[in-house]
């Protein structure tokens, strides 16, 4: 039997799965089964596709004979290029909330998948999943490449096993809304807008909340959510049709940051009660410059920072306000989260967004050999200059 | 009749007293009345006693006829030089949670006074009052000298009145303890660490504080609840005595930050579950680094900064650390948590110090003509070097 490379081209007649090398008698029908992979760290800087993040359409997968083990087989329909899954390429010395990116395997991010075959009680062929899943075209689940190794004791408190995310069963919208909407109002940015606004921020009719990163997937969440409880919104995006689309969401206040300043913004239209942080950096010393007594900080992401080497980081200089103005600055991670919150967002924001109470937009980008760049975009700021969040349309039905 | 000047030494026979010019017959007796201006803003820098904070023997008052339309007469026993005063002393234009220092007048701080006349229900003269009083020998109380305009319409939402914070009745504590205790545990140190902690802390047993000023007048409160509590408690100032102190208080672990490093005390004995923080700057940095899951930042002071221009304080970049780790970062003033927490405060407190369960220690400066330089040395980060909470005893009784 010959050794089977750990990565690079796999010879046709071999499976690469879990450690089991299966010999595969050569009449076997082979498909195509490309995927993105984590080919490099790119150490504090931006990715860079083809370097750090590669398309390998060398891979092929038999649909029929592939060994299930007990799991099932997934056909990947689409991608989300998410901004934690730069978190997960930094290198192994520095520690973060979310394990590392296995190096050489395909890359994982939140996806739609649906089910070709299976071997697990509950799951079937045509049932479509949302969750986690490798980049790349077939999937047996759960999937064991791209999976990173987690033992807690060798990992900070505050680490959490990112490929624990399982799929989740989702249901078929009929047309009620287009699947892509499981990757926004109805997917972990809906759930992550949802658990924060509902658990973090307290918010009162009437009290004022800025959203940096106002357009991105969890942003319009947190539009229409305080939009819906009677605040006043002010909201910010890098592109002017980005500017436009929060408006469109109901935003009182939209702006580009990148050619009006948001201090002037906020001495206009604040003082702030809330603050919700994507971005980090200097945008949450604005905001704390321009809080009232006892606004609340949700710190919800820092995408200004994950392609920033720490001590080249924007450095906060009033603190000092914290006390002087009571504020209460929290982070949370959805998984923190969930287990109160989520039941009453399954519950409740399907019925929403099939109502048109909740809405949202997607920005289709078609084939996974153009993943690499879609998700170089949405780690630049403002990088993506169409407004709706980035998805990749790996196959149909 | 004269007309009264508003600063400068008083012609003999006439007596200020808000705005009322009374014309005293030249027999009557004056008694010297020395007090401690206002005299001129320090900026960003450090005030210098004798050009900002100037020593006035030339003052006097007829004890026996000031009139005191309807309040009472005081005399001064102790003083409490305190940070809060250099926040006072900010040029006009800064905006902060604290009324402003009026030029020319008297210092206003945390004080001792005895009643010797009074006009006053309830007043009756004996009693001993403590809170806010001018620095000066005796006081028509309530004060109008010193006292600032507070306009809330001129202020911002997080600017709060300090002159409101009046003059209460403390019970005698008949050689139970010193009368000074009611300037560490008993007075408002001890009730900020009692809102603070039981407040905003979560505190559980077993967990791990870490207590920047541990030998303030707060911090020395802050370190025994915690004890009491069954925490594990590092603390740090910045004298060797002062450690000492902080030991013998049941600190497991206390330090002097000028010899040795923060960072490598807190990887030693951290991860923290709480950081109380009456520093600010780099301290808060390092706290966040060394933070566990879910940890807890009190925010309650800033003595590192009083002192330092805005644009020079110190930067801290790791503020993604905090959805990373989801810490909660909560700034707190006493007179939010006070009409909560201060009756229990009332209540248990005087019993624990009378029992010899909680102790302070009070190192004292004689004489009102070195209230200046004892209320720079508080500015000063570890610029006192005995351990106890500074008090100038005035007069005795």
């Amino acid at each position: 039997m010959t050794t089977l490379p750990r990565r690079g081209g796999l010879p046709e007649n071999l499976i690469s799965f879990k450690g089991c090398r299966a010999h595969i008698p050569p009449s076997t029908m082979l498909t195509e089964n490309p995927r993105v992979v984590f080919a490099k760290r790119p150490g504090t800087g931006m990715p860079v596709a083809g370097e750090h993040i590669v398309f390998e359409p060398s891979h092929s997968i038999d649909l029929d004979q592939v060994p299930l083990n007990g799991g099932f087989l997934t056909k990947t329909l689409m991608l989300s290029p998410e901004p934690f899954m730069r978190e997960r390429m930094r290198d192994l010395c520095i520690p973060s909330y979310s394990t590392h990116a296995v190096l050489g395997d395909p890359l994982v991010s939140f996806g739609l998948v649906v089910v070709m075959r299976s071997e697990k009680e509950g799951i079937n062929p045509g049932d479509h999943l949302y969750g986690l899943t490798t980049w790349e075209a077939y999937t047996v689940q759960p999937y064991v490449q791209g999976r990173a190794k987690y033992d807690a004791r060798e990992v900070p408190d505050y680490t959490f096993d990112v490929d624990a995310l399982s799929l989740q069963m989702v249901p078929d919208p009929k047309g009620a809304f287009p699947w892509s909407r499981y990757f926004t109002v109805l997917g972990a940015p809906g759930l992550t807008a949802f658990c924060g606004f509902e658990g973090c921020a307290d918010a009162k009719a009437g009290e004022t909340i800025y959203v940096s990163s106002g357009a991105s997937a969890v942003g319009i969440v947190v539009i229409q959510l305080a939009k819906a409880k009677g605040l006043k919104v002010i909201a910010s995006a890098g592109a002017d049709v980005k500017v436009e689309y929060m408006r469109s969401l109901g935003a009182d206040v939209a702006f580009n940051y990148k050619t009006t300043p948001i201090a002037k913004v906020l001495q206009e239209h604040g003082p702030l009660d809330l603050y919700w942080d994507n971005v980090g950096g200097e945008t949450v010393e604005i905001a704390i410059e321009n809080s009232r007594l006892r606004a609340r900080l949700i710190m919800c992401g820092s995408i200004s920072e994950y392609t920033v080497a720490p001590e080249d980081r924007y450095g906060i200089k009033n603190t000092s306000m914290i006390f002087k103005k009571r504020l209460r600055i929290e982070g949370f991670l959805v998984p923190d989260l969930a287990p109160a919150l989520a039941p009453r967002f399954y519950a409740e924001m399907p019925g929403l967004v099939a109502a048109g109470k909740v809405t949202a937009k997607e920005h289709i980008t078609v084939g996974l050999e153009n993943g690499p760049e879609a998700l170089v975009a949405v780690l630049k700021a403002g990088g993506n200059e169409a407004a709706g969040k980035p998805v990749i349309l790996v196959a149909n039905e």
